[in-house]
């Protein structure tokens, strides 16, 4: 082959742009890690310096990072995984065997659907409330589990997503985490939207075992993600092989040996520093979620009030609009644009998912006053 | 936790000096990497027009970039995953039940070992040649294969490192893959030493399923790799979901979700430019070899003629030095980098691993000359 296509790798628009992409927000680099990025852009190039495994490495001081992790989020060991989904897979694959079942949350991600799957695990679904809150309880975990124990059917691991990427709910984990305890099977949490934006102990929250992204919402560059446990779980999660005798089954050896790893270290003092003002961040969405609420034809779905930036808003005005305008549907997008607001998908006027995790007052405040001008303007 | 330690993120001993360490020679960014890199730093900055599937991502042009991949490698499919060792695990999670035989080389690198102990096969190892050539050949395949068949063993899939990482041997995966086939075996061909470095013809080479190691041998930043496959095992490797119906199981949905698909995809241009001139560095190495063989004492081990950059040295001429110099073992690694060149370990004297790979004539004339002026030197 000699010739490739022009893949078009910019990314202008988003980087140059407000972003109100959810899935963007926490994983903007501050400067120390676009430095980190330039030390560590070529290949493997964390591994200078290792003598066996990625976790024990001192040049850069991996293993520091990760005893400081494991603080971070109360665990007794932590580990850099791909991602939250990579964590999981690791957890459900190291204690289950196929066939077996788990308990998840009606607002779980697809990754724990595509994980447990690919265990080939049986899932057996926790309800949410459904419109208009779609909150996931502690009772109904109760209930299901009750009733599976009545049914007499074995339950290896119970689920809960923490933070969800559709509404945006903070679950009571700690709640959930005592029912899953109280009927002897351990808690997986999965914080990919919490770890790094809000303070987690997983003790404090009963979790056996924690997973976060560090692409997600721990200021790094992907892809990256953390795995948290209690030392009772880590004969089983952090078993060794047998022919390479100080590696890690699950970690496959070694995970993040890359630029990634370097940018989560990078960003960490930064990262410490965040979750101490996520109250800040919450009031300023509650605010945000107030200016948008005042218009007529916007309601903020999930939980009220907000315990997270990710917000869910069913927005009948815009869809309104979309049928008359000109540009029909992707108006909103075109509007949003001009005004420098880019991660709303195009098309979509129904509904939508945004975030203002991390911008400044003031961008927020002209964000929210965006959406005020837009649904006000004749079209 | 208020504060976390200095993690030490610089690495100007490996950026600013000469390193000869393998393992780093083909993951050396071009300059269109180094500019992906800064452009999608952020987070998941990959997936801002994901529509479901990462292979499927148009913008930046992800799904062009894997179909020109196929094509360089001759596979009918190609995915991004991790690194080799993710990709060696995939196909043989999909494919093997644990408790499954499979046949590997005796050259097999670590990884292979711990991806097949985290499925649970049976690892029945084809010996090398041992001392000094460490081959494998075709000969012991068939041999292990056949005594398997006569032990009426099924074998559900035989392994081959292409290059490996302790002597840089080649090895006939050609004849290997069709003494697999005539055994009703499929081939997987370990190409993290290969893939990007020399032409791979997976077709060609009889191999069903190849990974490459985008960060070892593609000049991409770590951690990513490539899978490539054929069509026939399109199905069991790339099932998707029940639940998330778009998702492949095995990629957990979607793999390199950051900057590491954006610097391989930036660095193919110049990949598919460099494997062309694959003959000049193996002469390149050959010149190197041959001026280290000139001084009594050092010995290439592996196959002669070299026909790989990654080259081992027993070197009892520096062992003899070591014993007697008031720098012991550390002598050569600090006369190498006074003289500006790394990547040999602290210590080691009996023998060493290295490859000059991507550096100039110029440059490899220079280290080559290095080691004659330190060899013979009164100390």
């Amino acid at each position: 082959m000699d010739e490739c296509q022009d893949y078009g790798l910019t990314r202008d628009t988003e980087r140059k742009n407000l972003n109100l992409n959810p899935l963007q927000r926490g994983g903007v680099l501050p400067l120390e890690a676009r430095k980190a990025l330039y030390e560590f852009s070529d290949g493997y190039s964390v591994c200078d310096y290792c003598s066996g495994r990625l976790d024990e490495i001192t040049k850069p001081q991996i293993n520091g990072f990760l005893e400081d992790l494991a603080g971070f989020i109360n665990t007794d060991f932590a580990r850099t995984v791909h991602g939250a989904r990579e964590g999981k897979f690791a957890v459900m694959h190291a204690l289950c065997e196929p066939g077996d079942t788990i308990v998840i949350d009606g607002n779980a991600h697809y990754t724990t659907h595509v994980a447990a799957e690919r265990v080939g695990l049986n899932m057996v679904d926790v309800p949410n409330t459904d419109y208009p809150n779609y909150e996931v309880t502690p009772e109904s975990y109760k209930e299901v589990l009750d009733d599976l124990y009545d049914q007499g059917e074995e339950v290896s691991l119970v689920l809960l997503t923490h933070v969800d990427g559709n509404y945006g709910n903070l679950a009571d984990a700690r709640s959930i985490g005592k029912i899953a305890h109280d009927a002897g099977v351990p808690l997986l949490l999965n914080c990919a939207y919490s770890m790094g934006r809000l303070p987690i102990d997983a003790k404090a929250l009963n979790a056996d075992f924690v997973v976060g992204s560090g692409h997600k919402s721990m200021a790094a560059s992907g892809p990256i993600g953390v795995l948290g446990l209690k030392e009772e779980w880590a004969d089983i999660i952090l078993k060794r092989s047998d022919r390479a005798q100080v590696k890690e089954l699950e970690m496959l050896g070694c995970t993040s040996r890359g630029a990634p790893v370097a940018t989560l270290m990078a960003s960490f003092p930064h990262v410490i520093d965040r979750v101490k003002k996520w109250d800040v961040e919450v009031k300023e969405t509650r605010k945000f979620v107030e200016t948008l609420e005042n218009i007529e034809g916007i309601n903020q779905l999930g939980k009220k009030p907000k315990e997270h930036d990710l917000v869910r808003f069913e927005t009948p005005i815009f869809d309104e609009i979309a049928k008359h305008h000109t540009r029909r549907g992707f108006f909103l997008y075109e509007e949003l644009k001009k005004r420098k607001i880019v991660g709303i998908k195009r098309g979509q006027t129904k509904w939508f998912k945004c975030s203002v995790y991390g911008f400044s007052a003031e961008q927020k405040e002209y964000i929210a006053e965006t959406f005020v001008d837009i649904a006000s303007k004749d079209y």
